[in-house]
C-alpha cells in the first residue's frame, strides 16, 4: 500500500466541516470553537499540526470566518494542510514574544464584531493543555468555557466512506501483521523483541507510524493493559497481542489471543483456557451481531457481559466493551454501562471484551466494527477462532 | 548500549522529589498539585503512564501522603514504577464508570482534613488535557486553579548527575547517526527517506523511541520546521538534519547542517553560503561559550543573535535560541528574549540559532548544553565546522 493508494479527503469536505462546526457551534449559543493540536483540529481542517507549548489554534466562530493562529515557525506546515491550502481558513501568525491567546481572542473579537469582554460562552477541545485553558480563563474572566467535543462528537462520530476506507486499510494492515506474527518464531523470544518486530511489521505493511504493541504472555495475559516485558514466550501458553497504528491518521487497532503450542500436543490449551476463549468469542460475536443503528452503546456492553456474567467470568471482565475510533485511538462513542446514546450509521468503534484471571492467564479479542445502515461491517478478517500456533 | 548500561533513578529520589514537591507545594500556599500524565508525573514517581481518557493522577497535598489515582487496567503498570515499588504512593483504582475526579477530590479533602468545598488554591500539570480542567473547576467551584509548573519547575531544570548521564548517552546516541547518515548515500533519496533511516539508526544506537528526524534538503532548509517531503536530494545543496528521541524518557535533540558535494567540487558551497555558515557557526559558539550560572536566558539569546545581525542576516533568524530539554524535548528555561531568568548548574537546554534565506536555503546548528558550575559542558560531539559530504 503507497500513499498514491490510500483515499484523500478532498478539500471540499473541510469547507462542509467547517460550516457545519459553525452551524452547530451558533445553533448551541457558543461564540465560537476554540480547537487547538489534535484529532479535532486535522478534522476540520486536515492539518496534522505538532503538539507545541506554543499556541496553535483554529477558531470557528458562529458568525464570520474561521482563523487559524500559528506559530510563524509552522507557517509552511500549515500552509501544506488542505483547508489551508484551499484558502478555506484566515491564517495569522505569532512570533516568539507574542501572547498567541491574546492575538487570537483580538481576532475572534474582531470577527463576532464584539469587544473581548463580550465574549460569553467558548467551548474548547478537550485536549487542549491547562497551560491554554487558564491563559484563557485569566483573560476572558467573564467567558465561561466548556468541552468542544459536544460540538465536534456529532460530527466526527459518524464516518463517511473515505474515512471508512482509512479505517479499513488500516484494519486490514494490522490484520496482516498479525497473521505474520502468529506464523512466527515466539518461543524464547521476549516479549519485547514481539513487540519491536510488530512496530516494524506495522509500518512495513503501510501505517505511517505505529502506536502500540501489546505482547502479554502467560500471566501477563490476564493484565488487559500490559505492554511487552523481558518475559520469554514458552511453548504451552496464550499470548495476547493487541496492536495498531494510523494510516494517514485514522487507526487500526485490533487483539487476538493465541496459544503457542511449540508443535506438541500436550502443551496445547487445557479445558479451563478452552472454556474461557469459548465465551470470550461468544460473547464478542454476539456484541458484533447486535450492532445496528438505534441500539445504545450500553445495551452492546451488556450482550457481551450478560453471556460473560452467565458463565461465572463477570468479575474477570472488568472493562468496558470498547471505544470509538477514527483520527484517535479512542474517541466517543465509549460502548459502556451508562451510556445510553443510540449509535447510527458511521459510527466506528471496537469491540473487544476480555476475560483475566489473575496470576494465570487471559484473553481478549478485539475487532473494529462500523455501525452500516442495516447492521455490522466488521473490519477486521483474522480468524476469531482460537488460533494454536507452533511458535518453534 | 543496553538497558542495563543505563543509569537508574533510585528510588531514594523519587521520596526527595516528592517531598520537594509537598514542601514548595505549602510554601507556596498550595493546597495540592495535582499532576496527571506526563513529564511531571514520571519526574516525580517514575511511571511513564500513558495519556488516556481515563483520569491518571498523583495529588501531592501541602500535608500528609501523596496518593496515585489510576484506571484499575493500569494497575499492574503503575505498581511496576518506581515510587509505587517502593511504597511512596498510596495508590487508589477507578472502575469504569466511577468519576475519577470525584474520587480523587475526596481522598485529597481527606488526607488534608478538610471538606471538598475548602479546597481552595490547587495547582495542576500544565499538560492536563482540558476535559480534566474543567472537571474540576466544575466540582469545586470555589477553588481557584494555577499552573504546576510554578513548583515543578524549581525542581525539573536543574538536572541531576543522573539526568545528565542519560541526557549525554542520547546526544552521543544521536551525534552517531548524524555521523552515520552524513557519511551514507543521500544524492537521489527522498528526504522521507532518509528520515525514515534515521529514525531506525535512533532507535539501533539505543534510543527506546525515535521522536523526530527532519531532512530538509536545498530550498527546504529555509524553514526551520520542516519535516520531510518527497523531495529528492541533490549534489550542490545544503541539508538540515534535526534529529532526536528518548532515552530512558530523556531527550537527544542536535541539528546539523551538512553540503552534499557529489565529489564534484564544482558543486561545493557558494560564497553566500560559506559566509551564513560562518555567521551561524561563531553565533552558535559564542552563546554555547557564554553559558554559565547567572547569566540571564535572554542573554544567551542577545549573544547569538547580535552576531547575527551585525552580519545582516537579523530577520532571516526568525525564532529563539533554544529550549529547555530533559523529560520533555521542549520545557523550561526558554532562551528567548524577555526570559530574564538566571541560569543556574544543571540547567540543560538547546543552543540552536538558525539563518534563513527563504526559497533559496538555510541553515541551523543546535547542541545540548548543561549549566556547569564554572561554564558550558556540551554534550553533543559531532563536529560544528561545515562537513562538505560526497553522498553518492
Amino acid at each position: 500500500m503507497t500513499a498514491a493508494d490510500r483515499p484523500v479527503i478532498p478539500a471540499a469536505r473541510y469547507a462542509e466541516r467547517l460550516a457545519a462546526a459553525a452551524g452547530l457551534t451558533a445553533g448551541a449559543g457558543l461564540d465560537a470553537l476554540l480547537i487547538g493540536v489534535g484529532a479535532d483540529l486535522r478534522y476540520l481542517t486536515g492539518y496534522a499540526a505538532m503538539p507545541l507549548e506554543r499556541l496553535t489554534m483554529l477558531a470557528v466562530p458562529a458568525r464570520g470566518a474561521p482563523v487559524l493562529v500559528v506559530p510563524r515557525l509552522e507557517l509552511s506546515s500549515a500552509r501544506s494542510s488542505a483547508a489551508v491550502g484551499a484558502g478555506l481558513l484566515e491564517l495569522i501568525t505569532t512570533d516568539e514574544t507574542e501572547d498567541a491567546v491574546a492575538v487570537l481572542i483580538d481576532r475572534l473579537a474582531g470577527e463576532l464584531g464584539r469587544p473581548p469582554a463580550d465574549l460569553r460562552r467558548l467551548a474548547i477541545n478537550d485536549r487542549l493543555w491547562a497551560s491554554f485553558v487558564l491563559r484563557f480563563q485569566a483573560l476572558l474572566p467573564g467567558a465561561t468555557f466548556e468541552l468542544a467535543s459536544t460540538v465536534t462528537r456529532q460530527l466526527r462520530m459518524a464516518k463517511d466512506a473515505d474515512e471508512v476506507a482509512l479505517l479499513r486499510l488500516a484494519a486490514e494492515a494490522a490484520d496482516r501483521v498479525i497473521g505474520q506474527v502468529s506464523r512466527g518464531h515466539l518461543i524464547g523470544r521476549t516479549e519485547i523483541e514481539v513487540s519491536r518486530e510488530i512496530r516494524e511489521r506495522l509500518v512495513a505493511e503501510g501505517h505511517e507510524q505505529s502506536e502500540f504493541a501489546i505482547v502479554g504472555s502467560g500471566p501477563n495475559s490476564a493484565s488487559p493493559h500490559h505492554d511487552a516485558s523481558e518475559r520469554r514466550i514458552q511453548a504451552g501458553e496464550p499470548v495476547v497481542l493487541d496492536i495498531g497504528g494510523t494510516v494517514e491518521g485514522y487507526t487500526s487497532d485490533t487483539t487476538r489471543t493465541i496459544w503457542v503450542s511449540g508443535g506438541y500436543p500436550s502443551y496445547g490449551p487445557d479445558p479451563e483456557f478452552l472454556r474461557l476463549y469459548g465465551v470470550l468469542q461468544a460473547a464478542q460475536a454476539a456484541a458484533s451481531a447486535a450492532v445496528r443503528p438505534g441500539i445504545a452503546c450500553q445495551a452492546l456492553d451488556a450482550t457481551a457481559r450478560s453471556i460473560i456474567t452467565d458463565a461465572g467470568y463477570g468479575p474477570n471482565f472488568f472493562h468496558r466493551l470498547g471505544h470509538g475510533i477514527g483520527l484517535e485511538a479512542h474517541e466517543e462513542p465509549y460502548l459502556v454501562a451508562g451510556n445510553a446514546e443510540p449509535l447510527r450509521a458511521g459510527y466506528a468503534f471496537s469491540v473487544e471484551p476480555g476475560i483475566y484471571l489473575e496470576g494465570r492467564y487471559g484473553a481478549r479479542l478485539e475487532d473494529i466494527v462500523v455501525c452500516g445502515p442495516a447492521g455490522p461491517l466488521v473490519l477486521n478478517r483474522s480468524p476469531l477462532d482460537l488460533q494454536i500456533v507452533d511458535g518453534r
